[in-house]
């Protein structure tokens, strides 16, 4: 079925009495299971078909695309119920999106599409020149890719478009995982220019979409500190900060991953600045490289610890927090007397005050004490909804930490 | 009495089975006036006064300054309970201060002492070039303002030192207003470049120190939106957003204030930047002006609103949000589709969440909706420390709003 001519849209129906109605109306995107009449028949809708959402009383709310599998039932795709989700639909969010990301950005780099709050639940784009990265976390992205695609091309002019389906949020939404080259053809790492350093983006075998653009405004941060230091950077993944780092004239960095391909990419990137003789990689569990490192006496005038998420959901929030005061604590020691250390999270679960408490005090059980000089967030390029907001997972901190 | 010498220092005692203690050994500086023993001894203390804290078991646990006035009645000093506090403790603490400085900014134009956070509770100094303004806000300060001025000298090499004794701080210490030139002479406004442009502080008569540095990120921040902007300054004091949008090439900006001496600031900055021809001042009652911009029919690619404190207390709190949310809602209207509008508190009892709950609201209720851009706090020469890291006073956020 082409659900852009919706012949006969199926209609899902708010319960009475419920916040819901009030959150939508006020521009909340998300209905969750409990606000929904489930029958038979809304039961019966295959994940990622579009739907008419009516309030109890049987007044249209707008668009809703539906997921039963899914926690959150249904989400907000226009106000407009009878709306046609087709190409130019697509085209006119894109076309949003990219003005934003224009405006703020001298070269195509950067997330393109930040789901929600660009206009396209569930949709992550990120944009590497002529190559587009899609994640289609949703179920209803993933049924429309093909009119999403096109309208990307024809808005933003990319050549090569990758659909990358990993990640936690489509399992939720029950989806498998895949990635295929949608449109072109990709011939190795992509090199990417940020804060005047060189990164190389492995578009189809990366983590996520190849390369965190999130954190561009906290490495930009990170550099302020980076003249003539020593610098560490744990978690390193493809190199974010400690290439930033280099670019802003590290005397030298080490990069520490457990992943070999990660640190190959952040050597070539190294590379590719003529910044090799500055930098080397230790590869293996962060957590042992940092104890090795402090039985070496190694210090460091900047260290940065950027690890996965510990808590990505509340059931892991606990554990998750006690991995980060872990991570705290084994670093502290690295950092020299009046030195830096920055330690980040993108845990959507552990918010800010919990994870500054959780970092001072893994800092002060090392026996350092320290000023916290900055608290930054994911880029611009990562808006958030305004009804969201809460949900901003990425949090980065630097210390100064006392002599 | 040479309080360095301290031949007999009074002792203050920790009530027993209070969470004081605890808190006060893993870091935290305040005791609070229902935490320490108050005896007739202790009440008669002088504000200002130096005093060895001990706990109820009568162990020494540093050095404090006591003033039986304030909610906060203690404020440690120093760990060590015998700790000099003269003119070379003071020097410590700036060099201190200033080396963090001197690796952030390029130019000396910056907060140089942040209170609690670099070391010297209740002191704030701002540095502009070869002037610095010291605002003395906790009694002990005031007392020993002569050897902190002198340190100050031999640390920066500024040759002009200005008291500045105003602000709601002082008050609650129960300090009188004063402002003094200590040293060296004052002549006329200071110019101060930062972010490409240049503002003109009034050392001696303008708000707090004559110009804020805290919003400086946030400034810049607002500068990527600025190219060929219409720009709009509400509670534009003497220029901060509107002057630095000048800077990053903005077609034209309005500054609006209530303050006439301030605007005449503004005026002299953008004549000093060559950017008098697109920079216009509208005098007068802010919410008036943005009543009247709207009647006008006005619009603007990007509205900047960085009002005075609504929330000083928490006494002050719901009607402050109040005055947040009304902020919002008049602004909204005034930014062109596809615009930004930034909003700023500097309320320390307004938290982040309830400050963006306000704004979103506000923009609501004009019937506008965008997403958030950017969550940005004051810059990184005004540090927290990490147990008073709650009280993070100034927030700014930016919203796109949509077309």
């Amino acid at each position: 079925m082409n659900e852009a001519t919706h012949p006969a849209r199926p209609i899902v129906r708010l319960r009475p009495n419920k916040a819901g109605a009030r959150a939508v109306r006020h521009g909340f995107p998300w209905i969750y299971a409990d606000e929904l009449v489930l029958d038979r028949r809304s039961r019966a809708l295959e994940p990622g078909v579009l739907a008419v959402l009516e309030d109890a009383d049987r007044r249209a709310m707008g668009l809703v695309t539906v997921n039963p599998n899914s926690k959150i039932i249904a989400r907000m795709l226009d106000a407009d119920p009878g709306a046609e989700i087709d190409r130019a639909w697509f085209a006119r969010r894109l076309t949003r999106a990219l003005a934003l990301r224009e405006t703020l950005f001298d070269a195509p780099f950067y997330r393109l599409v930040h789901a929600e709050a660009d206009g396209l639940p569930g949709v992550v784009i990120d944009r590497f020149g002529d190559t587009a990265v899609i994640q289609p976390n949703a179920a209803w992205a993933e049924r429309l890719i093909a009119p999403l695609a096109e309208a990307l091309t024809e808005v933003t002019g990319v050549s090569t478009i990758v659909k990358n389906g990993t990640g936690r949020s489509r399992t939720l939404e029950g989806l498998a995982e895949e990635t295929v080259v949608l449109q072109g053809a990709v011939a190795g790492p992509v090199p990417v220019a940020m804060n005047g350093a060189t990164y190389m983006a492995d578009v189809t075998g990366g983590q996520k979409t190849g390369l965190f653009f999130d954190q561009r405004p906290n490495h930009a941060f990170a550099q302020r500190f980076a003249k003539g230091a020593r610098m560490l950077d744990v978690f390193s993944h493809v190199g974010g900060f400690s290439l930033a780092a280099l670019a802003a004239g590290a005397e030298a960095a080490t990069a520490v991953d457990s992943s070999a391909p990660a640190l190959d990419l952040a050597g070539q990137g190294a590379r590719a600045m003529g910044a090799e003789a500055r930098f080397t990689t230790r590869q293996g569990d962060a957590f042992a490289q940092m104890e090795a490192l402090a039985a070496e006496g190694a210090q460091f005038d900047l260290v940065i610890c950027d690890p996965p998420a510990f808590a990505p959901s509340k059931q892991a929030l606990e554990a998750g927090l006690r991995a980060y005061e872990r991570v705290a604590k084994l670093a502290a020691p690295l950092v020299a007397p009046g030195g830096v250390l920055g330690l980040c999270s993108c845990s959507h679960a552990a918010d800010l005050g919990a994870f500054r408490t959780a970092c001072t005090r893994g800092i002060g059980r090392a026996g350092r004490t320290g000023q916290i000089v900055y608290t930054g967030f994911a880029g611009p390029d990562h808006p958030l909804m305004p009804h969201l907001a809460e949900s901003g997972y990425l949090k980065a901190l630097f210390y100064r930490l006392l002599p």
